[in-house]
């Protein structure tokens, strides 16, 4: 079905548009009553992740509410250690926890990878099509995967962490079984990728929430081979690659073949645009508590988003949204973007 | 005293050296046996911060363990909200819990600050006299506190937090009242610092630990001005600012009257020097997860930094030492960087 709104896409392959795209990181979650009040009725978390008509539901509440430029499928970047032979727990208020975790070569060799992992996860591909069809063409669907490094700091810390200390201790210690972890982890994200593409997914975002825990040269070394290799795999829709914290592999982030970068608000637009260069489009990057302030507040720190990036922007947060965010705020960001015209457009 | 040992001051005065001076952030603590011992005896942390002698002989160890060349006295950054009006409890595996948080105006008016704050913190200051008297000048003694915008995070949102989007929502919504409560955190800093030097600290750290978290305006516009009220009225003794993860903030932090910055090991030497121009010290910045490797590769790495930096330069991690450092990457660190010399020097 041809889509009625495809500003993002336009705006994500490079093409002059009227306007920033906006959607917001998490916009499917708690912020919204309807969300509340659905997930209330739940077992957990997981049962929403896992049924494909909820996952749809809750995918298409913002476009109804917000009138956002973008859906984004409902689910989680978990699932792929889970379809790997690592399951894990949503513990309420705490974050996931995996019971077991990978030690050792042996831990290893025994995960399911590619194309057989990328099987298990049939509900993720078929909650995407239902979406397509709710959706009836009226914004592109997004789908994404956790960026191979982020994947494994799970996987081998087992749960959250402030310093990701067990998985970078992998790193320096064990570097060639962290490479073969890397691998099968990036095998079975390109495969779960392309079946999104093949479910109707528009664009893939890809999230290295963990990057900024590395060191530059770590970053280098073992997290953008993955990148590569991803951005390479997906050839069908755009790419975006958002790395959290890492500011300082934009050059290399600039290099892979993806089409728009992610941007947390710790960076300057102008410092992004300068790091990145002039071809990629940048996606980002208000502070979310920015939307914690009083609706005429956000009109201006959205603006003033806005006038720095230019052209060659899709609008959105630096993170995802926080579940406390008062909806007045999320509206006046919204709005504010699309109210938004470029100078030179006659 | 005299010192037998100053090569910390004679770096960070931007003296010509022979080599980098070493220390490691969180050098007293779980890494090394003796400390471990003794804590095991106590019935909690804040018996140890309370209590000179203790105080003092954990200082001490890890002059005497592992020869670094400077002590860095025992504390905790929340003794300042502690000696404010807000006492808090050390939670066992958690972290820092503060009963009560500032909400409002009329929390902030009941605040306790300056001087009369500072006199809350004999104990600080007895410690202080009594490891200068133990050390009978073999080291330096570092004393430090929490940058102002560290200590309002934890003020407001009363632990610890991912986000701090309770603490960043106050400065949104109420850049007023957050001013005032910085204001009145930056006075109690500056008395407690200068009491401090008054007792024989040869130097003074002060870790903005949440400053990246912040976008750059905000920074600027909130941290900022802090840090230089305290950088100007410590004028005794050379002053290093570690705001962690404040890459953005290098050109802003380069402006202070502090004599050194430290870096977290997200940034390259290069870049940081670039950042910061020629005429300030930098301390750093190995990452603190590269001491789990072999001492071999630890001994690489840290020659890798020593000549990334070459002069102006204290050596020590990115970050405070993980308490299951082993003690052998600790050792090969230090050892490594006492056996360095600069090249020209005849």
């Amino acid at each position: 079905m041809e889509l009625k709104n495809d500003l993002l896409l336009r705006t994500a392959r490079g093409e002059q548009v009227e306007r920033p795209p906006v959607w917001l990181m998490r916009q499917a979650g708690r912020i919204l009553p309807q969300y509340r009040a659905l997930r209330g009725r739940l077992s957990g978390f997981k049962e929403l992740v896992e049924t494909p008509d909820l996952a749809a539901e809750v995918t298409i509440q913002p476009v109804d509410e917000l009138g956002v430029d973008a859906a984004i499928i409902f689910s989680d970047i978990l699932v792929i250690p889970e379809a790997m032979g690592l399951p894990y727990e949503m513990v309420e208020k705490k974050g996931p926890r995996f019971p077991d975790v990978i030690q050792s070569k042996t831990d290893v060799a025994r995960l399911i990878s590619g194309e057989d992992a990328a099987d298990a996860l049939i509900y993720v591909y078929d909650a995407i099509e239902l979406t397509k069809r709710e959706l009836q063409g009226r914004v592109p669907l997004i789908g994404f995967a956790g960026a191979p490094w982020t994947i494994f700091s799970y996987m081998v810390e087992g749960q959250g962490s402030k310093t990701f200390s067990k998985a970078k201790k992998m790193l320096y210690a064990e570097p060639e079984l962290s490479r073969e972890l890397l691998d099968k982890i990036t095998d079975t994200t390109i495969a779960y990728l392309q079946r999104k593409v093949a479910a109707g997914a528009d664009l893939i975002q890809v999230f290295d929430s963990w990057a900024g825990i590395l060191s530059p040269d770590q970053y280098r070394s073992f997290a953008i081979p993955c990148l590569q290799r991803i951005a390479a795999a997906i050839e069908a829709v755009p790419v975006t690659v958002f790395s959290k914290g890492a500011w300082f592999a934009l050059e290399d982030l600039a290099g892979l073949d993806c089409q728009t970068i992610g941007l947390d608000w710790n960076i300057t637009p102008k410092e992004a645009r300068s790091r990145v260069g002039d071809d990629l489009v940048l996606q980002g990057n208000l502070d979310p508590c920015q939307l914690y302030a009083s609706p005429e507040q956000v009109v201006k720190a959205t603006r003033q988003m806005l006038n720095a990036f230019g052209r060659r922007h899709i609008a959105n947060l630096g993170h995802g949204v926080y579940p406390d965010t008062p909806l007045d705020g999320v509206r006046a960001f919204v709005n504010t973007v699309q109210a938004h015209r470029y100078p030179d457009i006659g």
